[in-house]
């Protein structure tokens, strides 16, 4: 097991990487100070089945009596209705202020447990507990939680960091292949943004990675986790740096909103941003063409789609477009780069960036 | 006009009180450093007719293109299906991060709204402009934001501190009778809590007072605000000292929720709560049968009840009480007085506070 922290100041919490941690919950709580008695655990039925079980013993064999509250696994629990229904439920568990909250799954239960966390009695302790790839090396850490309008994903939230993550790589050997491939999207992210070297550890071990290998995946989650915490260790509210993160994130959101959350989850549609992102890079930021093949090779080395879909360019990707939370007035903070493993944030108009598409 | 700061780190921001303040909202909301542009006004109906065009207007002439979002009076406002219906307008109207929100009313309003700034795009800058004696000498400052679950008042919510507050003590005169003394209560709670000398000053201007005389209106105000936010500067999460604003709370939230919002006015029930509090406080933290008599008569002056109604002892009102946030298992923090200008904080058994009344 790995453990570092996250320094935050009065947020500075620990993570917890390795294979079997889910069976230490209990410990790993009590350790990072929370104290024991009623709790809740939120996880979705998918997860529920197969890992509720060894937490709750884990929480009980350390004093903690955690009421289960599942959700339907998928986007659409992320909504204001399943909020409604989780905060009833902790009303009725009579959860106080010291009861924390577990987030068992994926990047849609730690979203919505962790905005439930933030604002049930104007916020209960949080513990983060991942299971998919996306959720470990990426969307558990950095406080981001929200739920989605109908309108767009995300637009809904909260900045609130949890107390402790923990980090069982075993649970990614569980994942269904197409989970698992979208979140190595995440992955690539960060090398292509800040670790060039990352980037040619990724070209060498992705057959490795791709087949599972446990100590492959324990790396890969654990340096991934430490990129993420050292930009939101200096950006914790995403006033600068932290917006690095957004990397093929802008597209990739109007993508997902615009074909309603269904045709792609959310690494494949960052996957496609990303590679488009690069494209627009050439333009505005002087990224080599070399280079940019080089990470659509690496994405489709992942099994990630790189081609923005026919008849991408509707009236409703525009408008999701027009709803990402980092457009002010016609423009939107957009992450490029300048070379692989170096980011920057340029103001493109709407048109710079839909037309690089509309004039081919 | 009075204008100080409430002192909260980087969440510091201007208090502006007096007359004739709402025709320079724009210009106190420039001057502290809001983004002219777009935003939004988050009124509802009854306080929308009387001051929303001045407000508008001001806005306009100061470069703000403010979208109106008017919600029906009162406490069902205070909902998830409300705050949904806000996020909504606020998607169409396309608002970024840098649009303020305004939130023009009574406690609902600042309530409702603020809880929408905090979470809206993961907060947006937000001025109180409060209208009704609850907002204005209490709930607008503070960074309590909240809405109510069907269970309990206020269970679900954020700490977030608007960057301007501005009270035009003027709009008092247009309460009607019941809502100005309903905030009388909020009033001599801070008389009763930390300023001995302030219970003289109302016990001898309350003819004054009543009569909604405009400087003793807006000593009054002002003092209050005053008190407030040195609380508030002191500990702005409520970790400690802040709890003492919560005396004659605790009980009167309770009485509010187990009447469903219907019977009891905010400051109605809080006066309520705070007698039956002066009365714990008698067995529980030495006061005096005199000082508690004074506070009594004090309330009574304001033409507030002070007992509390026959059958309010309800299954309804006992689970309402253990909802109570500041709960911790069995117990909850009581807030007492050992003298009038003094209060502690006193765990309390439910049976012992219930049991004061059960037994007589």
């Amino acid at each position: 097991m790995e453990s570092f922290s996250v320094e935050l100041g009065p947020n500075s919490h620990p993570v917890h990487v390795g294979h079997d941690l889910l069976t230490g919950i209990g410990e790993f709580a009590l350790a990072a100070g929370l104290p024991a008695g009623r709790c809740a655990l939120i996880t979705d039925s998918n997860v529920g089945r197969l890992y509720s079980k060894t937490v709750l013993n884990s929480l009980e064999s350390s004093g903690f009596r955690a009421q289960l509250i599942e959700v339907p696994p998928g986007e659409p629990s992320k909504s204001l209705a399943a909020l409604q229904q989780i905060y009833e439920r902790l009303a009725e568990a009579e959860l106080d202020r010291g009861g924390a909250i577990f987030a068992l799954g994926g990047g849609v239960v730690g979203d919505l447990a962790g905005f439930a966390a933030a604002t049930y009695l104007r916020g209960l302790p949080l513990v983060q507990v991942p299971t998919s790839m996306v959720a470990q090396v990426d969307s558990a850490l950095g406080g981001k939680t929200a739920v989605n309008l109908r309108t767009a994903k995300n637009l809904i939230g909260a900045f609130y960091q949890p107390r402790l993550i923990v980090v069982d790589v075993g649970t990614l050997t569980s994942l269904p292949e197409r989970e698992f491939r979208e979140g190595l999207a995440e992955v690539i992210k960060y090398g292509a943004i800040m670790d060039a070297e990352f980037i040619g550890w990724l070209e060498q071990e992705m057959p490795m990675i791709l087949a599972r290998e446990a100590n492959r995946l324990g790396q890969m989650v654990e340096r991934s986790l430490r990129h993420k915490a050292s930009v939101v260790s200096r950006d914790e509210r995403e006033g600068g740096l932290r917006k690095i993160l957004n990397f093929g994130h802008t597209l990739g959101h109007a993508l997902e909103a615009s074909t309603a959350y269904g045709n792609y989850c959310h690494g494949e549609a960052v996957a496609i941003g990303m590679a488009a992102a690069a494209r627009l890079s050439l333009r505005h930021s002087g990224l080599s063409a070399d280079e940019a093949t080089r990470l659509e090779h690496l994405l489709a080395a992942a099994g990630l789609a790189i081609e923005l879909p026919a008849g991408w360019l509707t009236g409703k990707f525009i408008r999701a477009l027009r709803l990402d939370k980092k457009r002010r007035g016609d423009e939107v903070e957009f992450v490029l780069l300048d070379r692989l493993g170096h980011a920057l944030t340029r103001k493109l108009k709407f048109e710079e960036i839909i037309g690089e598409w509309a004039e081919t």
